[in-house]
């Protein structure tokens, strides 16, 4: 089945932090606190993406006080950190929402990754991604992680499922 | 008509923050502030065309204290945040000044611009602006967003109107 | 002896902070204090290695703390900060784990590396390294600093170790 | 006179901050504070020039406390901050150390700094300089500001100088 195919009945898409949501910097500063850099497009991407029906999560290893921030920012609900077995994270809460692997798709950029990638209906990478999950996905983004790449991947979602020109309507009518 | 002779009859020009005046990256940190990267060379563009004449203004969707800071900074009288109709905020500036949609120019990078591109006399957007707006707009700029974009359009509506080698002679003299 | 061969004989290695877990920039604060970027590929690089038997260290001429929580994030005990003779630190560390600089390898990226570089069993630095640095290592990482580079040693180490497959069979399987 | 006949004979080389010492970013914090990105590669090249004899000082027309202690963290004794005229805070730096003009150099990355450019015995710009600039001065560098921009005039002039081996001696050894 073709990549677009698989996006195109996905009814929840979750994202990695670090290096997908971000390029994978972190920033410490020496107070204990961490900094993150996210991108304003990316937002507007899953923004995009929840207003034509399609739910959005965010699924990390770490732990960081700016990822409930932003993600509160943006609407998203479903935010797992300090998820070591991501997958397990991913099922819990498509049990919640009555939803099954099958209609569920997942973007990371690391071997880590990997476990989940494999397991969903639909996978995305960053351009600059280990080579190893380049190799396995679904769909490879042409911009690195934290420079749009989410927003790339969430319209190739919104095209896929035919509902990019109406979410996009408002603004380009 | 062209870019240039768009450009040259502007008396206010407005720049969006975020992927403009910025790359679009959202520094937070874990007690909720946001940390905002401008450049220098922007500032120095918006202060030589306001010294030309040409009014500057600066909206944007989002909400920043940093974005007061750095208007306040630079001299620039309208700031306009939290407009999720930019053309309203724009009409409105323009309606105090005592000036029409017909004198100004906005430089904007994302689908959410369309609108307000549309009605301006003039349009720019950055290199790494998104597709559609790059198709649409009377100017791209070769340097990304934060990166000197605003400066390079700036001095390319100096060059429109005349100005940029008198505004330029106390350098180079 | 090949770079592979000179790595697949290893215990400890370590690895130079700004430059080489860092780009080399130096985020200043007004309070003084001094924010760091670091990678997260790079972390999940060094865990791999500890996990695999090789003992990792930090050894750098500045002093900053955020590097102490790093390190501290990240497992990592032997530190040295402000070794302005890295390869006395490099011989303190090596002595107290019972081990001598033919186990050991330095990943650095400037000129003040070269005694520690040429001392150890194998050296690397990065793709923007300085020239005379590239010049006399074993290994020039493709990536920059920062960005994923001590990664990318990290992979090639294992490899040379025999051990890559195994490190990563959790997630590959 | 050729470039490195001019960085032959400095005395005293001064940089400009934002733009060469940086990669021209002010990233701005909500309380009003302003955090810089320098590079430790600079840092050494600055250092090496001092250690060779040529007096080193930073010239800049805005104001920032993180300057400051860059410079003090440096040994840097000469900063300059709020020069709007650049070469007049040159001329004062020069009378208290008994040198004149054509003892020194300056490193500029914008139109506003052609003026002191121009007034000395030596200038250099970066590689993403004003295109104005690139064409007045002796020397640009390959590396962007903030990048190792300064590192390579300081070694440019060291070289030009004869005394780069020695300065680097206690390394190559």
């Amino acid at each position: 089945m073709r990549a677009a195919d698989r996006a195109g009945r996905l009814k929840l898409m979750a994202f990695d932090v670090d290096g997908v949501l971000t390029d994978g910097t972190l920033y410490f500063t020496p107070g204990g606190e961490e900094i993150k850099a996210f991108s304003t497009q990316d937002g507007q991407g899953m923004k995009l993406l929840r207003s034509a029906g399609v739910q959005v999560a965010v699924i990390t290893a770490r732990r960081s006080q700016v990822v409930e921030l932003r993600a509160r920012n943006l609407g998203i609900e479903h935010v797992r950190q300090g998820a070591d077995d991501k997958l397990a994270a991913m099922v819990d809460i498509l049990a919640r929402v009555g939803l099954s692997i099958d209609d569920a798709g997942y973007m990371g950029d690391d071997v880590m990754d990997l476990p989940l990638l494999r397991a969903c209906a639909f996978s995305a990478t960053v351009s600059d991604g280990h080579e190893l999950v380049r190799r396995r996905v679904d769909y490879v983004s042409r911009a690195g992680g934290g420079c749009g790449a989410v927003r790339e991947v969430c319209e190739f979602i919104l095209r896929a499922q035919g509902t990019l020109e109406a979410a996009l309507s408002p603004y380009t009518g």
